[in-house]
């Protein structure tokens, strides 16, 4: 395993490899060949950023099987997807500000893939080469707006509405991941990546069959069932095995 | 009224006013207080590239009465949008790919908003200080996967999508302009912008309440009535009053 995060010191932005709690600095680009220092850096006055600015947050539902089943929506022949706002990413410990507070506001915990390199038409055996890595991610959605019109862009693109991080594992296999979500301490979502209709490389094989995905770009693969509203000062932890917990809370 | 542009020659990438047919570079950042070179520039060897590289595209639906009722769809209450890849962006000339020749593919004239400042929340009175200008867009849209599926981010996201361009109109009142489409030389749309149900001022403001948007973006405020397919070799040209026309062909 190599857990990849950006992280912030006064005005220095970087990349660092995380292991046994101590930071590696990355030399060269995270999307290219990097290498790491040999020797870890203090551990004090840095700050954990998002681990990645992406172009496009490219959003699949209804891809776990049990979730579509608690919507009451068909399971789709091929991925839908559509786009989320990048400015509505947070980084781990950053506060989710629910803009409507009569609206209904859900948790959706998610694994998200993380795109190392520039691609366009790739088949799903090739994806992989195309992939950095996977982190966690929630898909904080306005079900109030959601369920009152067509199109589902609007409900989950407000600012914060995307928790994405801390880390990007670049070596793990994702699909077969025990998948968590607990608020407050207690466990709400608890599935298996292995009950995703489409793959991790289902899904980039197909999306990049419409658009070109650039280094970044993230995908969201879907929710398992078990989602549930938020309220002010709820804390909510996604777990995903082998990758490093996302917490936060709501403002 | 003042056209910008944003042209290439050699590796040289740059910002340039467009006045009766010569060129003025710009000196400073298009988005901050820009001045121009008094001397044109020599208009040999140069291309014309898209206006803007925006971090989002966000397009507005059913925003024409005309159009919402030659879909047979009802009127929103509220402005119904959703985001496009910014990866399907044509510069004028460029040739619109369609991936599924099988496929119904639409024209859909627009006109564009192109943010200038970093905006959150902004009301319809203000919105207008945060405009840098209008262009003229499409909105390529694949109706046959459009009508298969409930999110319409798919069926508009293809590479090659979004024509915009070719300049940015920075002192024009974009609420009673003619808009038009020519397939061929022939007029299939002939509308005007005062026919939208929101205007671009609240567009910019309602989008502003859920996105942070960033300097460069771009609204496509709707497309009139009047759409209709696209085959090879077609050509098409939007003409929107007061706006250079953008001319693309089907490849």
């Amino acid at each position: 395993m190599a857990a990849i995060g950006r992280f912030q010191k006064g005005d220095d932005i970087f990349y660092a490899k995380v292991e046994d709690g101590a930071l590696y600095k990355l030399k060269g680009d995270v999307f290219g060949a990097p290498s790491y220092q040999k020797k870890p850096i203090p551990k004090k006055g840095f700050r954990t950023l998002v681990p990645v600015q992406p172009s496009k947050i490219i959003c699949v539902g209804l891809n776990y099987a049990d979730h579509a089943a608690e919507s009451g929506l068909e399971v789709p022949k091929t991925p839908l997807f559509w786009l989320k706002s990048p400015e509505s990413i947070l980084p781990d410990g950053g506060k989710i500000d629910i803009p409507f507070p009569d609206h209904r506001v859900d948790f959706e915990a998610e694994l998200a893939v993380v795109i190392g390199r520039r691609i366009r038409n790739v088949t799903p055996k090739a994806a992989a080469r195309y992939i950095l890595g996977y982190t966690t991610a929630q898909d904080i959605s306005d079900r109030t707006i959601q369920n009152s019109e067509s199109q589902w862009a609007r409900a989950k693109s407000f600012d914060t509405f995307t928790p994405l991080g801390p880390y990007i594992e670049t070596k793990i296999d994702p699909d077969c991941l025990t998948i968590q979500l607990f608020k407050n301490g207690q466990l709400c979502q608890n599935s298996s990546t292995a009950q995703m209709i489409f793959t991790c490389s289902d899904l980039v094989s197909f999306i990049s069959t419409n658009m070109t995905l650039l280094p970044g770009d993230v995908i969201l693969t879907g929710t398992p069932s078990g989602i549930g509203p938020i309220e002010s000062d709820d804390t909510l932890e996604v777990r995903i095995q082998g990758l490093a917990p996302l917490v936060n809370s709501v403002k």
